[in-house]
């Protein structure tokens, strides 16, 4: 039975990185932290980010951090700058706590959440006693992870740093063009959907169009088809082969195929620009 | 020291999913079990089932459940229809309790344990506030998972559903033909190992005839070697190379190559079907 | 809040294997230790060895270890001689646990800890009732595992085994030849560095010496530039696409690329001999 949870449980630490699940890396930074804050449950965001993409990290922890629980203190290593002077950071924003290098990975939480607090890791009585220059996930991330996950206070890990020095990646916003909607796609998941970074809040209701059309310039592609989910039909068995528009569970709009991957039919990857066309 | 376990921990919660580890699908489920039950162990099975692919993972299921702990909770989401009209079930059945789709994934388990309970999962105020079209992994699996792992009864998830109302996949089943087994592979492991659907029980003793022999007629393909153990040899080093017939752990009879892939060297892939031929 | 946690937490369990995360073998053997020892935390260091390499396993155990707090039961299981007569072996070195077969996996520990005591797993009442002869890690190194959480003493898990007796890989050893250190390349990360085995602590200070070259003989290829960590830059643009020599996070000489893959660019895999020149 569950009972008196929060007299022994604490939130949870979620890992973002680009280590993959080959090397040790992930496993060691789970080690650290199981010696600093026993029975702490970590959770796995993704650790197969492409190496060294800042940009594709900050969207997946754009899509996902709003689902855990508040406190969580997420940990976010993709760090093509490790041991140089870009500092690393902790930040208190909205109701969760962010680690990480203060690279851009953090840009869509400081758009979306108000920062209350922000801090440089320079105290090193928080982490690991000898900190290499390559593997501060390790050495400085994981360990202020913990101890944050024991309650020490943000104040404790460095001196404050101001919200508008954290970096913010230039981040492709969609805007009106010739009454279209000029976007790009921003993630392409597991199964082939293309999603772009239209939010569904500036399309209000797919359906209550009578066209909608989705074109990517370079290659002349166009979807104008649309579904309510995956496996909704027309009735008419020429149409099930389409690739269609639907809203992504992230609340963007995407573009997928039943049963296949759009990305790969399309022939559209990761920053392709797009434009979305709505008649009423 | 470990003492006084069942006075602060549940039964885990088990995931088997085709959403990869690449995205953040798996990481979010997890995020938003750990915001409603904090603490309880998440368990992955596997998520790297082919997308789409019901009848497989249902299988891994199958293959993997009865080590799980007795009231273990198994979310399951191969959910090509995820929006439709297919139910959102949760259901009682031997030990455990199974959630997921309505779609044949729990086809094994129906035809292994006895159903005491199941219900249509209905009742949105065990699901999150807002429930996707696309995601609903997140928005509704998740969520009663961690309800049930708060002890919630599944009554209180929604309507009983029939026991016969449960959607079964028509999976092959082995059969004498010509005095010797047809069946198909079923499964293909990472190591390249072929699993068939020839349970051990319906051989007994491989070792107990005089001749066995596997074919697969589409390709021409023999195995007639048999070992106890992957590094059995009989002494005969041309021998070593040869794929021979075993008993998996799956409780299942399977073709295998001593550090190789018989899946590539035989050109085998799930699907084939294949004749066992027994000599006493 | 952080409270109490020594009253619940037990130390974690840590695997290592070479299961791949497409089966449900890893899952498996996670829900027979949480049958057995509820709660305990098990944290993956990898599951992507390749098949039988039982050497690749031992090196990234060797590289892991040391992070992970005193009393971790590290289960390792890289084991193509599964049923055979190797043993299945539990062993107490350093501060630490170790569980698996008896061929090779604990090189690196036997060589750098002390073996405080290490056994025969003949004792079944720990096993599963069942023991398979081709998946052990199920059937005896889990459940293993899970009773030493719950602090079953060694000797309660079978017969003494002399350190002796533990099976060493013979591990290359850097050597001095021709007054260069003769090596070779002992790991390839995620991201295509190469790792040779040459510990930084024989070099001392890699910048304190006027030349350093690593060439590897079978492909002509030399490296010497060096770096104290990836984004480091001489202020020359031509420079930034070299390959370059740095301290790896595991301690030990490595050699990568900026943003690339030095292994692809410089088309170097593990067991490449190579050889370290230094000039003061």
């Amino acid at each position: 039975m569950y009972q008196n949870a929060s007299s022994f449980v604490t939130t949870p630490i979620a890992l973002l990185t680009d280590f993959g699940l080959s090397d040790s890396y992930v496993g060691v930074m789970k080690g650290v932290i199981a010696g600093l804050a026993p029975g702490v449950v970590c959770i796995d965001i993704s650790h197969e980010i492409q190496p060294q993409d800042i940009a594709g990290a900050a969207w997946v922890l754009a899509s996902s951090y709003r689902y855990f629980p508040p406190r969580t203190i997420f940990v976010c290593v993709v760090d093509p700058g490790v041991g140089s002077q870009r500092e690393p950071v902790a930040l208190h924003a909205g109701e969760w706590f962010f680690v990480g290098p203060n690279n851009g990975l953090f840009s869509y939480i400081l758009q979306e959440q108000a920062v209350h607090e922000a801090v440089v890791l320079a105290n090193s009585a928080y982490h690991l006693s000898h900190v290499s220059m390559t593997f501060q996930g390790r050495d400085i991330f994981a360990p202020v992870a913990a101890f944050l996950a024991r309650a020490v206070p943000l104040a404790d890990l460095g001196p404050a740093i101001q919200a508008s020095a954290l970096q913010q990646l230039n981040i492709a916003l969609p805007f009106m063009q010739d009454e279209a909607i000029s976007a790009q796609v921003v993630h392409v998941d597991r199964f082939g959907n293309l999603i772009t970074n239209i939010p569904v809040l500036l399309v209000a209701d797919l359906f209550s169009y009578s066209v909608v059309r989705l074109s990517f310039s370079h290659t002349g592609v166009v979807v104008n088809a649309r579904r309510r989910f995956f496996a909704e039909t027309t009735g008419r068995p020429e149409d099930d082969q389409l690739p269609f528009l639907y809203v992504d569970s992230s609340g963007y709009i995407g573009a997928a195929l039943q049963n296949g991957s759009a990305a790969s039919v399309l022939g559209i990857a990761v920053g392709e620009p797009c434009s979305l066309l709505l008649v009423l």
